[in-house]
């Protein structure tokens, strides 16, 4: 199992990847068959391709994340953290507010990611 | 599956009822058979006699919870959120920063949940 460490420093290399606009840094994050079910309740992606389509639509949104507390770890083969997304939509400046739950292999990448958020965790939260 | 609105009430509700001290109020927003793991990686509880001891203990040391951020819903039966556990210990005043993820069965119960949050995740941050 990956030390508290890793698995926290895993988290914050996906923020990061993320808001540098490089889905390939965090798509490598992620073991070769995992799982991210985005929101939960719907359809899982499952594997690299499927994967790195999914982190290529959503950076290229040009969706920002921001961490909203601190990242938890566990005492298991687990982490969570709560951030808000920040993104424009046809409203206007918009967020949605999202938990993650990583899941790690014993190699520190992720198994699984799912991501809670619900309709009403979208906000509009500015002017066009 | 029980509705996002409903789903965030029941979070909310196990906030307020854990800091009113009232292990009663807490227990019942638990199904019969739930499962507690807590923290993610340690053997889960299981049914509500298990559970209602969890919480009579946790409750007598005086914690008091606060959200760190809005709870998120999910697409699912599903929701999460994070939060600081307030609390004295040996040491001092003290936190420990969490992430609760609740599933729900069709009336609207737990039917488990999950806490995240490690050995880094304690802090002290007062006098005694």
């Amino acid at each position: 199992m990956p030390s508290e460490q890793i698995m926290k420093e895993a988290m914050q290399a996906y923020i990061d990847g993320f808001n540098r606009a490089d889905a390939g840094a965090v798509v490598a994050l992620y073991a070769d068959d995992a799982i991210v079910e985005d929101p939960v309740g719907s359809k899982p992606k499952q594997g690299r391709a499927e994967i790195a389509r999914f982190y290529q639509m959503s950076i290229a949104t040009g969706a920002k994340l921001k961490l909203a507390a601190p990242i938890r770890g566990s005492h298991g083969n687990a982490a969570a953290m709560a951030f808000d997304v920040e993104l424009k939509m046809p409203e206007g400046q918009a967020l949605i507010r999202v938990i993650d739950v990583m899941t790690f292999d014993d190699a520190g990448k992720f198994s699984s990611m799912r991501a809670y958020w619900a309709p009403g965790d979208m906000e509009v939260i500015g002017a066009k």
